[in-house]
């Protein structure tokens, strides 16, 4: 990959491991060998402070004015790439069922069930096989929900290719893929990645990959003004996936803003806002319904209606607690690495998934009179009774009408006048079922139906987050959760001694647990089920299991930690230094030697610095020429590149050749994919010359002495979103860089203070 | 107040001025012509560091754990509180109304109306008098809802007294008499408040006050930890006053955390949550309906189930910007200063609220026929008829009831089978009248009784704002919204050319903004107002009325900014430095010459310093004798009385006069009301003793160079919560210290940057 200009000279090898998502040990999930900082910090050269000094008032407010436009158009792009998936995946899945449905007609009749089963099984595997070769082969960033590299984005690790338009492309294909292949996956995760990638486009004002620049926002070409845009994307992503724009900001603050901004948490919400808004508006014109708001998000759980008594509080806790056993168990690894073979994979999956769910119902006999349906209070069913004779065409016709409110039930293979539960919960797409799971009255699973269910999905599920398609992980594991919340539910009359906690009471709320177990995001995740089961009431028991699941994953996950530790080769950033870590100063945590430039430095010095790949330095601390070591300002690899490539040498300025002088507009132009070194030709004659860096380098960087703290230095590190911080002596003498990798190795393991081993910066 | 010894040696002077609160220029509120700053930045010096890198791994857990039960503790006592506070409301109110009762009873039939209305005046007077006699004398940090002080507590604004024992008492019966007395105001903004001082008392393990050491939670007896707490204890009374554990944490990330970090918000959420479930919990017992969680907050709006249209949306920005125009006159002020008069104005203005009050519901003639209200789909009155047939009793066993779903509606002086109006707007407290104008069914009030009502508790609410009594404003503002929301709707078929939006739709969803108008803390708000209402779908109306009322007030309060600029005097910092401050640095911004100190000082030096009641510095750079200027630490005034006040000299260390050795835990005995200088007796032979500073002082404090641009001064000062920040030159001597004031000065006025006449700090 070392013809990806934006890569680093040293070659990038990307190695999808982990097939777990969200928790701290899976940030791994993208280990390269070699990873760039982003830097939030601004740089304050001259060219920027006298660009900021010629701005007015009024141009201040211009960009503030940009700023929100550029959020209304994220909401919108957002919006719009949400109605599109969720329109597509219908039609598409629609198509299929038609077709099967067809065959079951035909062949029922012959008795050759097996026929249907294999065009089922086939049409899966060839939806997934789409999917998964454009991800294997294409774009292999794509993969998952796309949510650990948003993390790490905004966390200030630069994924490679992550905020593409080509990686939005495929991510998009490849969850309409996936989900019509009707792998156990959810469509809702990557719309947090697609909006991350439309904000990084949108706010840049061109399109690299498109060679298209429109000239405008200019002024945000820099990662701390892309870095907002882009967790507004992020924001309005979740927004448009689960009609929840509050939960959207918490997403983006608990997952990037360190430093919380009450404006940009307003643009943030802007964004979220216009997101869900323009998925409902486009969707009710979809379903022919204008003007009625009433589906926000990608998915909605319906209404509850439900009060809760303090008694099942413990229940909720001790559901949490048990839940939390299994997680440990999904952490199932993955080893093909090969394209082909991760292809195949998927298509295996998805023939299995289609073969076992055909087997359950129609090995299942647990067929329920449709009337304890229609008798239920809980939920009014409202689709024609002619709908329900056979579940394919419910399925058809039911995802293209799709009134929110509706659980279709399938006939299955059961009599008229009944339909199968088992083939309920199989046949809906996973956002159905959990609303199935969650809204039909009580005695519509049998024990027997539900503890299978619960089984086979979990294994399916399991199975499915490793491969490599684009698919979130969010929704199978709420259908998990749910499913295990019912089944407590029937299985507590029988373990109880209090008769007075009836069965339907206990599994009433209980259902949310699990993605909490495993998503972990908590505070964002309360908000967005709050939201998308729009009741409030909900609310505690709500965070009463999550926090359970999150204090029973705490003590979990330190043992999981210690085993992937060595996976963990990205230099994320905790919100704070291990707790132990007093005891290190700057000086021992720096790295040092410091490789530093002269003020006027000689052309092929830096070009030798540069071209170095065994040090591969980003940073570059400036010094004074006559007081040997004192700092006087910092340097990056990319500014000095720029000023390469544009040959900004003393002698030519001297020797009067009319150069145009660098404007901050040469480095907005090359952002964000400078070119390496090795494009740049610097002639033997060049190399004698000298750059002046006084106008280019950043005058006052920030410093530390060396006796700091490790905890005082992570703190600045991270509450400014730093990429270099120079540690310098008593004398403002520069004697060490710490950077990113140097703060992220040390973990507080089961003996103290660990040292991990990075990749390299 | 020279007595008070937290208090700096300048006396400080505290006038409540403004009587509007929450908005950028209402921070004014407390005017204080000296200010200390909190030190959020931890004091790393030899002491420290030897005590953390003594701490093993299990300290730091047990510490994690105190920090867990603190944050508990603080929300079972914040929850207690509002109990309290709901539950004697009640009860007083109860005892008044049944006492004005009889009297109208006996009078009606003597026609002696008068004395009814004396006895009732009396009455509310009474009790607003002792309200505002213990606010005036005892405590006038106490009056208002105390949400500017915990705002600017949090900002790192040490405000005198406010998070005191004494404080929360009087805040506490303030309160209750306020509402009792039948003042327009609310009392949910207190419990903000109320909330704080909990949280700092409790999380320092013993009450100075009391003189009571527990001896616990000595680890975090310093501001860093204490504000962590703080806004803990502020979510948890957001939590408690409207149910809204979520809006809790956003309010305190708002307003507080300038620094996001992901565990404190866990903690944050979880004395929420505490909070609110105690809250909850108590009053199901109270109300003997143990166990049923229903009302998890003061105030319920009850639920809604409506469905909006996208075609009410311009109706909703509509109303939003109408609704400003308001605002700009809600901002009446008030100068009166002498406590005997405030007490006096406060018992003068619930007298006319009495009257005014009984004037309006006398001389309506606004009955409605019980009937309608009984039909109403939206709300099922559940009163038995016998209650309803006058006011006072309903209120009576009504308040005592309290189902909240219910709205009490009240005879008046209608006939039987009917009721007033009037009368149900004005006699409810204000969280039941605005349950009253949500809920109940299009017609029920008149054009005139809304239009006469809106305006004369608008005039009221702003007369009472500004009273020296312990009040909220949210339910006011609320009602006032609620109000103007229905009269707005009510009279769009008028005005509306557009025949098919109807009354009804119109009012039906944009009745919160008002307070959203007045409060601008509008993303907490959001979340606030959706989880009280217990509808999600609410949520998009909320955002936009919210947002177009903020967009309308930032432009209105420009102009009112300008206005209160010589008032708004405390050094509050906001988000970002003024956007055309990238012309100065921190040479022009910073206080020069600093006094600084040598490593090795001599007494005499130190207390003739910090006796200087013209500079009266809080922290002082340590440099090194032998090179002159250079930096080598930084000590605070509070660690140098402490060093004084142990006498911690050289010669009596080398006398051998076994001394102890100083330690941490002696700064924080002493902590936070450190006795000031003047107590301190130092001798003449004291005074030429030498004091050693090396152990003491901070040897890392955060630099900057003297061409720093001020926004990257006030990033690094905003994001670390810094006190001082030293400015040093290239040989690392110290040239200026940049404090709170030097950046908290500089303003965007209409002509550019303006520099603000500060408070001394």
């Amino acid at each position: 990959m070392l013809r990806d200009p934006e890569a680093s000279p040293l070659s990038i090898e990307l190695i999808v491991v982990t097939p777990h998502e969200f928790s701290k040990a899976h940030i791994a999930l993208i280990s390269c060998r070699s990873f760039q900082s982003l830097d939030y910090d601004n740089i304050e050269n001259h060219l920027f402070l006298e660009e900021e000094r010629r701005m007015g008032h009024m141009s201040f407010r211009c960009l503030e004015i940009s700023r929100w436009v550029i959020c209304g158009l994220i909401g919108v792009l957002t919006g719009l790439i949400a109605c599109f998936i969720d329109i597509v995946v219908e039609k598409l899945a629609g198509v299929k069922y038609v077709v099967v449905k067809k065959s079951i007609d035909k062949n029922t009749e012959i008795g050759g069930m097996c026929i249907s089963l294999i065009l089922w099984a086939a049409l899966n595997s060839a939806f997934v096989m789409v999917g998964a070769i454009i991800v294997a082969f294409f774009e292999p960033i794509a993969a998952g929900s796309g949510i650990p590299q948003i993390k790490c984005y905004l966390n200030g690790v630069k994924v490679p290719r992550v905020v593409r338009l080509k990686t939005l492309m495929v991510k998009v294909c490849g969850v309409i893929c996936s989900v019509a292949g009707g792998l156990a996956v959810g469509k809702e995760g990557p719309m947090i990645h697609s909006g991350a990638v439309v904000a990084a486009g949108v706010s840049q004002g061109r399109s690299t990959s498109l060679k298209k620049d429109f000239k405008i926002f200019e002024y945000f070409r820099r990662d701390t003004e892309k870095r907002d845009f882009v967790s507004a994307g992020a924001a309005a992503g979740v927004s448009a996936a689960f009609g929840a724009p509050v939960g959207g900001v918490l997403f983006s603050l608990e997952e990037g803003a360190s430093f919380w901004n009450q404006l940009l948490t307003w643009r943030i919400f802007f964004a979220s806002m216009i997101s869900t808004f323009t998925l409902n508006f486009v969707l009710s014109i979809y379903h022919k319904k204008t003007g009625e708001l009433s589906s926000p998000g990608l998915i909605n759980f319906g209404s509850f209606d439900l009060k809760y008594n303090i008694y099942e509080i413990p229940l909720f806790i001790v559901m949490g607690a048990i839940a939390y056993g299994c997680v440990n168990q999904m952490v199932s690894r993955r080893y093909v690495h090969r394209p082909c073979l991760q292809v195949m994979e998927a298509m295996l999956v998805a023939a299995v998934t289609a073969t076992v769910s055909f087997a359950m119902i129609y090995f299942s006999n647990d067929c329920q009179p449709l009337e304890t349906q229609k008798s239920s209070e809980d939920y009014s069913l409202q689709v024609p009774q002619s709908f329900l004779l056979n579940w394919f065409p419910v399925r058809v016709e039911h995802s293209i009408l799709s009134p929110p409110e509706h659980v279709a039930v399938f006939q299955g293979f059961c009599a008229d006048g009944e339909y199968s539960a088992m083939a309920t919960a199989f046949f809906n797409t996973p956002e159905r079922s959990v609303r199935s799971l969650f809204h039909s009255p009580a005695g519509t699973y049998k024990l027997e139906t539900l503890g299978c269910f619960t089984l086979v999905y979990f294994f399916l599920a399991c199975w499915t987050y490793g491969l490599t398609v684009s698919a979130g992980v969010f929704i199978p594991s709420l259908l998990i959760g749910a499913a295990w919340g019912r089944l407590f539910g029937i299985m507590l009359p029988y373990i109880a001694l209090n008769p007075s906690v009836t069965g339907k009471d206990a599994y009433q709320h209980s259902r949310f647990y699990f993605a909490g177990g495993i998503v972990r995001m908590t505070l964002s995740l309360t908000v967005i089920l709050v939201e998308a089961t729009g009741n409030v009431t909900y609310g505690l028991p709500i965070m009463l299991v999550l926090m359970t699941a999150k204090i029973v994953g705490d003590y979990f996950i330190e043992g999981l930690y210690d085993v992937h530790i060595k996976l963990q080769s990205v230099p994320f950033l905790h919100w704070d230094a291990p707790a132990t870590s007093h005891s290190l100063t700057a000086r021992e945590v720096m790295s040092s030697p410091v490789t530093c430039f002269n003020r006027v430095e000689k052309v092929g010095t830096i070009v030798d610095v540069l071209s170095n790949t065994s040090t591969n330095h980003n940073g570059f601390p400036v010094i004074i020429q006559t007081a040997p070591g004192k700092l006087c300002g910092l340097i990056l690899r990319s500014q000095l590149i720029v000023l390469l490539k544009h040959k900004v040498f003393v002698e030519r300025a001297r020797s009067r050749l009319r150069q145009r002088k660098l404007q901050l507009k040469d480095f907005r132009d090359a952002y964000p994919r400078f070119p390496p070194i090795q494009s740049i030709h610097v002639s033997q004659d060049e190399r004698e010359c000298m750059m002046d860096l006084t106008e280019f380098m950043n005058p006052t960087p920030y410093t530390v002495p060396q006796d700091t703290s490790l905890p005082r230095v992570f703190k600045l590190f991270r509450a400014l979103g730093l990429r270099h911080l120079v540690v310098v002596d008593d004398d403002n003498r520069v004697i060490g860089l710490v950077t990113r990798k140097d703060l992220a190795r040390y973990h507080l393991g089961k003996h103290g203070l660990e040292e991990l081993h990075l990749a390299h910066t």
